[in-house]
C-alpha cells in the first residue's frame, strides 16, 4: 500500500494551543498508511526578500520538510478575522524565491478550532485564497469550523462526541490526498 | 490648526521596496499639519500569546507608537494574494492582549504598488477585513491599486505623471483622518 | 433634533425570513429621531448593462429610495459563504450607470442571523468588500454574527436575552450614522 | 476517448459582453473531446426559498443542464469588487434545496476579463470561496486575470498575441477536468 507523508502546519505558537491539540487528535484518526510531520514555523525569521539568496537554516529546513511531504494539513486559529501572521510568514517563506514555491501541487486540507462565535470561518476563507495562488489543491467539503466546547478533547485526543464529525473529515481528507498527491 | 500624527506601516522589509518608495513619496504630498512616523515592524518576534504578559521591547515600542498616532497609513505589497506575514504579525501584536487593541478607533488608509497584474487588490481586501475587526475605520474611496511603471518614482519622490492621482488620494485621506480622528 | 432616514436592505425574500424578523426587531431599538424604510429588492430584474439607459420602474424606485436616505442598514443571511444573489443584484443596480452610484457616501451597518455555525461571517466579509468599493463607510465594531436560538425573537421583536447585545449594536450604529451622514 | 461536457457560465447578460467573447474564444481552444453548453442564467427569477418546492421551469432547466455536465467553466466580470448578482443568483438557485446542490463534485475553472486595473481579481477570490462551499474543486493555477486590450479578440476568437496564455490555461483546465470529473 502506498505510504503518504503529510506536513502539518499549526497556526499558533502557544504551548497549550487548542489548534495544536486538534492537530494532535486528528492525526490519531488517520489510517496507518498516513504519517504526519509537523512543520516548525516558530523559529523562522520575518520574511525579507533581500535574504532570498541566503536563506536561514530554519527556512531551508522548512522547504525541505515540505518537499518531503505528499500533502498538507493546516490547523489554525483565526487572528483578527484572518490567518495568524506567524502562519502567513511561513507560507511566504516557502513560496519563495519566485519559481521555487515548495507548496505547489501538494493537496491540502484546512481545519480550525476557536472559542469564538464564527469558528475560524474568515481565516479559512483567506487561507483558501492563498493556497489557490500557491497551487495547492485544497479540499472543498467537508468544511470544519470547530467550536471549542467541553469534551472536544479528552486524555486520548478527540473526545467521543466529536469523533464522528472529525473522523468523517479525516476520511475525506485521506481520499483527497490519495487522489491528488503526485 | 490641529496637528495630526500618522503611523505609517510598510508591508515589506526589502531595502529597495517599491512600497517603501511609495510611502516616502506619498508623505511628501501631505499638508504641513500632518506628520508621519514609520512603525518599525522588522524586529518584532513572531507573535505568541504565551508572551502577552511579558512583551518584548519591540512590541511595547510598536504599541506606544500607535497610541501616539491619530491615524494609520498602510502601504503594502501583496504576497501570495494576501497581506505579507510580516505585516499581519505586526497587526496581531498590537491587537493584543484581548481588550488592549492599539489600532482601535484610528482612521486608516490603504494603498499598495505592485509590478503584478492586479496591483495588490487581493491584499487590500484582506487588509480591509482585518482593519474592520480591529475597529480602525478605513477610507473607502478612492482606492489605489498602483501598477509599477516607468516614471512612477523620480529623484524627488512621486513622478509627475502619477502625482495627480496620488495627490487626490492624499487629499481624501487627509479629510478622512480630520473627520474621524479622536 | 436632526432626523435621520435609514434605508433597510434585507437579503432574503423568504416571507418568514429570520433576517426580516431581525430587521423588524432591530428597528424598534432605534431612537425616535431615526426612521426606517425597507428597500424593495424582490421585484428588480436581473441587472443587465444594456438597460442602463432605460431602467425599469423598480430600479428607478430603488435608487430614489436610497437617495432619500441618510444611511444604510443591511440585514442579511449568508448563502453559500457569500451574500445572496438577490442582495448583490440590488447592490449592482443602484451602483450604475457608472458615475451614478446611489450608495456612495451613505454610512452603513451590517448584521445577520443564521442557524448555521458561523453566523453569516463570510457573507459579512464579502459585503464589507463591496461597500468599500461603493464608498459607503461601514461601521467596523461592534460586529454582530447572530446565531438563531430559542428566544431570539418574541412577539414584540427581539427577545429579552438578546436585547442588550442588539441595543448596544444599535446605539453604536446610530452614533456612526450621526457622525458620517451628509 | 472519453468525452467531456462542460457547462459554461458567463457572469454578464450584456449582449456585447467581453466575457461572453472570452468564453466563445476560449471554447475554440479546447480539444475535440470537450464540448461546451452555456447555461442560461438570464431568465431565472430572483432566488426565494419559499419556492424551493415549486421551482420555475428555468430553474429546473438550469439544474438539469448542470447535472448533465462533467465540469464547469466560469467566465465572469467583476461588479463592485465581487461577482455579479446575476451570477450569484444562478449559483444560489442550483445549490438548493438543501441536499440537492447540483454543483457538487464538478471540477471548475475560473477566468475573467476586464477593462479595469485589477482584472477581476476580487471577483475571482469571492467566487473561489463560494465554489469551495459548493464542493466544486476549482483549478488553482494558472490564474488568469485578463486585461482588455487591443487585439485580445479578433474575428476568429482570441487574437494571436493572447493565444499562448489562453491556450496554456485551457490545457491545464482540460487536465484538471480529466483528473477530477466523476
Amino acid at each position: 500500500m502506498r505510504q503518504f507523508t503529510i506536513a502539518v502546519v499549526v497556526g499558533s505558537l502557544r504551548k497549550a494551543s487548542f489548534n495544536q491539540q486538534l492537530a494532535d487528535g486528528l492525526i490519531k484518526l488517520a489510517p496507518a498508511h498516513f504519517s504526519f510531520t509537523q512543520l516548525d514555523i516558530g523559529d523562522l525569521p520575518l520574511y525579507n526578500q533581500d535574504n532570498d539568496a541566503t536563506p536561514a537554516a530554519s527556512v531551508k529546513r522548512l522547504k525541505a520538510d515540505i518537499n518531503a511531504a505528499h500533502g498538507l494539513l493546516f490547523v489554525t486559529p483565526e487572528y483578527n478575522r484572518s490567518i495568524p501572521g506567524v502562519l502567513k510568514n511561513a507560507l511566504d517563506h516557502a513560496s519563495r524565491p519566485y519559481g521555487q514555491n515548495a507548496w505547489a501541487g501538494k493537496p491540502a486540507g484546512i481545519i480550525g478550532v476557536s472559542p469564538g462565535a464564527i469558528g475560524t470561518a474568515n481565516a479559512q476563507q483567506h487561507l483558501r485564497n492563498v493556497l489557490a495562488y500557491l497551487d495547492a489543491p485544497t479540499m472543498a467539503q467537508p468544511e470544519a469550523y470547530i467550536h471549542l466546547r467541553d469534551g472536544l478533547f479528552d486524555e486520548n485526543g478527540i473526545g467521543a462526541a466529536s469523533q464522528p464529525l472529525l473522523q468523517n473529515w479525516m476520511n475525506h481528507y485521506v481520499a483527497w490526498v490519495e487522489k491528488l498527491a503526485k
